[in-house]
């Protein structure tokens, strides 16, 4: 069809996310077929370029590398059983949410019908998609990973292969996911409160930018004492977090913004001082989170 | 005593944030003079330069600007106390935790005693302290924060004057400390996760510093989404988190790790899809914390 050296890809299900990855190929100039259940998703990328397959299967066998991106991946499996024949041979790629058990899932069911199969991630907002630090990870057949690293790259530079097992994506996406809503609410908890005194909350998106900067900094540190188990030499330690802990009330006293979501960290923080960990470092939590309470 | 243009400064309380304030002070050539409670922990600093006051008077009348750092406004005062009537006409710098209505309380005590009183809060490390990016905020007397600028800069470079009113500094470092303990679990979690399956909390620092980036790069548009009042061009909607929410027990049954403390973070998701928020940006949380649950 081409001596372009670009290989043809296919996207699967075009939401907000699915149509920035078919895009970005398009852009790149792969020949990008699409297929989405509601079929109007694809008119504007066809009007980029991008080929509308009629059915599925055609989709599938456009290609021979497939990308699905739909929500879950019992959507997915649902999505490609039509086509699960053709897939046979074929390199696999999903990038959505999903349990490290539904990955697995997912993966036995692709060697059910011969597929290659990668398990990703994209850790990112649609528009992030295409940029050179965009991350995104992989896990599973190596062998796909190698022969369309270059490939997967359109998508975002930052391109990595967590290792052979295909759920450590999903274990990886799980885990550096969970900081997400609660770092968010911590924030909007502060723009409430500096809302509640009149003022706006963009006046604090440049020093809770900082903060995070010096969170950020902190964390190989935290990684370290994690990984050695030894807590002593503590820049920050958990009596430190339990003393700070009395200013929440402080703050819904002020402003009467809600701080209740706050209890079950004070509650980790009360425990891991219970625990004789009180002049450890702070990242002695982890050693209490390892230990649900209703465990203990 | 010197020709040098540089303020004699004093340091009251020399916890590891206190010592690190009046290290810089005397790295940068200031007539530094030191106090605390436990004299010994003034013994570093005296062989780099400082001087050690014999009592708290004389250490508040050694310079015009004397900023103090122990663990609470009480402790301020109460450490001060013996110094008061040395106070009048001279700078007062607090710079330590405490909430907005200790900050007031703190200024009229200053006010009593006529001391021209700053009210500041240093967001970092006491490892940061003197860098160029290094941010403390003021609030308080602005001729204070004008005559002394220059020298505060050499705290951190990046020292701001929020308005005259003294508890903003407090408000400020309340709202934006908020996310720190919130975001520090959802990392130790995430460790206690990768750990589980016998890989190094250390793999997943680069994942998780992007992942705060990411985060970081979201605040100035949901700070004007909250500011606006309008949350109908959503990005990541409520929805989108309700359903993400599932996966949190995914990872407790995958790794054993505690997600009980994000109960009411799901609470939340769940009220404000509840009170119309569905479709709308996650940041509509903000109106659903603005309103306890105990008072709805």
């Amino acid at each position: 069809m081409t001596e372009d050296h670009r290989t043809p890809v296919t996207v699967v299900g075009l939401g907000s996310m699915g149509r920035a990855l078919a895009e970005a190929f398009v852009d790149a100039g792969h020949l990008t077929t699409v297929w989405n259940r509601t079929a109007t998703k694809a008119v504007p990328l066809v009007a980029k370029g991008a080929v509308h397959a009629t059915d599925v299967r055609a989709a599938v066998e456009a290609s021979p590398l497939v990308i699905t991106c739909l929500t879950t991946f019992e959507d997915t499996r649902s999505a490609l059983e039509p086509a699960a024949a053709a897939l046979s041979g074929r390199a696999l790629v999903t990038l959505n949410s999903g349990s490290p058990a539904g990955a697995r899932a997912m993966a036995e069911w692709a060697s059910g019908h011969a597929a290659r199969f990668l398990a990703g991630a994209v850790k990112n907002v649609p528009a992030a998609v295409g940029a050179p630090d965009t991350l995104l990870y992989y896990s599973g057949d190596r062998t796909v990973f190698d022969e369309y690293e270059t490939t997967l790259k359109v998508l975002g530079g930052d391109t990595v292969h967590l290792g052979a097992e295909h759920d450590l994506a999903a274990l990886y996406e799980m885990a550096v996911g969970a900081m997400l809503l609660p770092t968010l609410v911590g924030f909007f908890q502060g723009a409430a409160a500096v809302q509640a005194r009149g003022l706006e909350a963009t006046s604090m998106v440049r020093f809770s930018a900082k903060w995070l900067d010096m969170i950020k900094s902190l964390l190989p540190l935290y990684a370290k004492e994690i990984d050695s188990g030894d807590y002593t030499d503590a820049a920050s330690s958990v009596n430190l977090f339990l003393s700070g802990m009395a200013h929440d009330k402080d703050l819904t006293e002020e402003t009467n913004v809600d701080t209740d979501w706050l209890a079950p960290l004070h509650e980790l923080v009360k425990r891991a001082a219970a625990a004789g960990h009180g002049e450890h470092s702070v990242s002695a939590l982890t050693e209490v989170l390892r230990t649900p309470a209703h465990n203990a």
